[in-house]
C-alpha cells in the first residue's frame, strides 16, 4: 500500500541533473524535492554538530530559530559545502526563488543539500528549474513520500519511508544517508511530517529527544557529515492528539527509518545492534555502545561471523578509563549466548558463529556500574565498503 | 649489517608453540623472547590505557612502579587477557619460572603478551619450556634484535628493528603490532635498549615524551589493544651521554619503528602522515589529526588515490565544535598542493591524484587558530584489511 502525505502537506519532485554520472542506484532519480505544509505548521529541527557545516545548515538553523518554517527544499547530488561566500550566495538565491513560487518568505524554508563537497551548485541548471516550479495549489504538487524519498537518495540503494497512524492523525517520515559521507556525497537527512496538532515548544522537545534516541544512535562509519539535518513538520489539520501517543508514533517512525538506514549502510550485509546495560549513566552507556558499533575490528568480525568476543572486550576497554569499570563484573552476550565471562568452548563458539551468521547481530554488554542503558545501531564492514569509497573517483 | 644488542644486554628466543596455525608470516617463528639487562639498569615503561588490560600489563605496571626491572619476557600468540583469576595466576607463575632461571626477583620482570584474547596460556607447554630456559651467562643467550623482533610478531609481515648510535653508546629498538587488535591477536609492543647511562627519573621523563610523539601518534584502525606496552632499558655500561643527544637518538629509533609499523599496517598499501598546524593548542592539533588519520572515508580515499579533499574537511568538521574553528581560515594541503580553499580544477585534481598514488601520502591542515602542531601516522584502508579481519576465524 502506497503511503500518502499527512493532511495539509503537498510535495513536488523534479530532475535538474545535479548528480554525478555513476551515482549508483539513484543516478536517474529526481534530485530536487519541495515539500509544503500549511500556514500555522509547527517545525522542529536538529542539525549536524560539524564545524564545517555548509550554508544549507547555517541558513536553515537561522530560519528555524526565527520560527514560521513550513516548507522544505531538498537538493540531492551537491552538498554545497566548503564553497565560501559563493556557496552562501547561491543558497540564499535558491531560497528566494523557491519562496517566490510558493508564496512564502525565504525565511520560512528549510534547505537541505546532500552530495559532493566543494563543488558549487550548477546554478545555470538550478535557477531555471526553480523559477518554473509549479505554484501550489494550482497542481503539480502531487508527489507522495515514496517519490520524495527516492529524490533524496545519493548512494542509498533504496528509498526509505516509514509511517504510523494514531487516531485520526498520521506520522510519515522519509530519510536518506548510507555513509556519514559517501563518495563525495554527504548527509543523513530525515524529514518527518504529521497532521497532528502540537504546540511548537512541545514539538521541539519531543523531536530532540527522539533524534537522540534514534538517528543519533546510528553509525555507519563513525564519520559525521557536514550536512546532517533532521526535521519534523506538524500541520495540525488532524487536530490535537495526546503528546505521549504522538511521541511514541514519531519514535517508531524514526526508529524504523534508522534501521532502514543501517541495513542500507554502504557495503552493509548485516544490521548490528549494540545494547549496553547496567551503566553508571546514559552517557557512559552510549559512549561504550558507540565504541563497539564503530570498531572496525568488531565490524569485520560481524561481517565474517567470527565469534571473536575479545574484540568487544577490547572496545569496552578502550572507551572506559582504568578503574571506571571492573572487567570481572562485565558481561558480554551475542543474542542470548554469554561469551564473557563464560568463554565458550568449541560448541559454544559454533553456536556463536551461527548467531553471527544471521542478518541481524545483537550484542549486549553489561558494565556492572549502575542501572542505565543505551542501544545503538550500525552495520558490518565489508570489502564492498572499501570498494564504494576507494574505487569511486572524484 | 646485522645490528647487535647494546653492551650488557643478552637475549634468548624459543619456540613453544603458542601461535594458532595460520597465524600468517609468523606461524613458524619463535614465540618466546627473554631479554636480560645487567644489574643497575634503569627502566621506564608506558602501558595501554585500556580498562580491560590483562595481567601482563597490570603485573608489569606494578613491577615498574616498584623499580628494579631489568628483564623482559615477551610471549607471542596469546595475550592472556580476559581470563579472570586463572590468567593472573598463570602470569605470576610465568614470572616466577623465568626469574628463577635468570637469578632475578619475579618483580624485576616486565611481562608482555600479545595474541589471542580470552584463551588461557597453554601452561602444559609453557611451564616445561620456561623451567628449562638456559641460565645466563652459561650460554644460550645469544639472540640479537632481529631474532627478538621476529619472535614478537603476530600478524606482522616483517620484523621491525631500528638503531642509532651516539658516541660510544647505541640505542636499539624492536617493535610489533600491525592492527591495534589483530585477528584475535592484540598489541602494539616496543622494547628499546641502550647502553647509555641515564638517571631513572630522567629516563622516565624522556620515555613518556618520546612515546607521546611517536608510538602514540600511530593509528592503524583506531582500536586500542588491551596489551600495548612500550618500555626502554638503559644498562649504563657505555657511560653517560648528554640527555639531549640520548633523547634525539631514542626519538629517531621510535619514529623509525612507528613508520615501519604504519607501513606494515594490516592490509596497508600506503603510509599516511597527517600534520595539523596553526592549532590553538597541542591537544586540538592531535585531536583533529587523529580524526583525519582514523576516518574510514579519508583512509579509503587515500587507498583509491581519490582526490577527495572534502573528506578531510569533513573530519576537521566532526572533530571540532561549532565556533571552535572558522572554516574560512582553514587550509588543506596534499603534499605541496593546496586543495582548500583553492578547490583545484580538473588539472589540479589530476595532480592531486598523482600525489595520492605515491606510497606515502602527506596531508597538512592549517586550522588558523594558533601556533601549535601535531603529526600523526597511519595507513590506508583496503579490502585486504577487511579480509584479514573478517575471513580469519577464531
Amino acid at each position: 500500500v502506497q503511503v500518502g502525505l499527512p493532511v495539509g502537506f503537498s510535495a513536488h519532485t523534479a530532475r535538474v541533473g545535479l548528480r554525478a554520472p555513476g551515482a549508483g542506484a539513484s543516478a536517474t532519480n529526481d534530485d530536487l524535492s519541495v515539500v509544503l505544509a500549511p500556514d500555522g505548521t509547527s517545525c522542529a529541527a536538529v542539525f549536524t554538530q560539524s564545524s564545517f557545516a555548509g550554508p544549507s545548515v547555517t541558513l536553515s538553523r537561522d530560519h528555524c530559530r526565527a520560527g514560521g518554517v513550513r516548507a522544505a527544499v531538498i537538493i540531492a547530488g551537491n552538498a554545497n559545502v566548503a564553497n565560501g561566500p559563493r556557496g552562501l550566495h547561491d543558497a540564499e538565491e535558491v531560497c528566494q526563488l523557491v519562496a517566490s513560487r510558493l508564496s512564502v518568505q525565504p525565511s520560512q524554508l528549510l534547505l537541505a543539500s546532500t552530495g559532493v563537497i566543494g563543488r558549487p551548485y550548477p546554478m545555470e541548471r538550478l535557477r531555471p528549474a526553480l523559477a518554473t516550479l509549479p505554484r501550489p495549489p494550482e497542481g503539480g504538487f502531487e508527489a507522495g513520500p515514496a517519490e520524495v524519498a527516492a529524490a533524496m537518495m545519493t548512494t542509498d540503494t533504496k528509498p526509505k519511508v516509514a509511517s504510523r497512524s494514531l487516531g485520526h492523525a498520521v506520522v510519515v517520515g522519509v530519510a536518506k544517508g548510507v555513509g556519514m559521507v559517501e563518495p563525495n556525497m554527504a548527509t543523513m537527512l530525515a524529514l518527518v511530517m504529521t497532521d497532528a496538532a502540537v504546540d511548537p515548544a512541545a514539538l521541539d522537545g519531543l523531536w530532540r529527544a527522539t533524534v537522540e534516541g534514534t538517528f543519533n544512535c546510528l553509525s555507519v562509519d563513525g564519520d559525521t557529515s557536514t550536512s546532517d539535518t533532521a526535521a519534523i513538520f506538524a500541520s495540525g489539520l488532524a487536530g490535537p492528539v495526546p503528546l505521549g501517543d504522538l511521541s511514541v508514533a514519531v519514535r517508531e517512525v524514526c526508529l524504523d527509518l534508522t534501521l532502514q538506514l543501517a541495513r542500507d549502510g554502504e557495503g552493509a550485509t548485516k544490521l548490528m545492534s549494540v545494547n549496553v546495560v547496567d551503566a553508571a549513566d546514559p552517557a557512559q552507556a552510549k559512549r561504550v555502545a558507540k565504541a563497539i558499533v564503530n570498531s572496525p575490528l568488531v565490524k569485520t568480525a560481524v561481517h565474517g561471523a567470527d565469534p571473536n568476543w575479545g574484540r568487544v572486550a577490547m572496545a569496552v576497554g578502550k572507551s572506559t578509563s582504568v578503574g571506571e569499570i571492573d572487567p570481572d563484573r562485565v558481561t558480554i552476550r551475542f543474542g542470548d549466548l554469554e561469551a564473557y565471562p563464560a568463554r565458550p568452548g568449541p560448541e559454544g563458539l559454533e553456536e556463536l558463529r551461527r548467531l553471527m551468521s544471521a542478518d541481524h547481530v545483537d550484542i549486549e554488554v553489561s558494565l556492572g556500574t549502575g542501572e542505565h542503558s543505551a542501544t545503538v545501531f550500525g552495520c558490518d564492514l565489508s570489502a564492498e565498503y572499501v570498494r564504494i569509497n576507494a574505487d569511486y573517483t572524484t
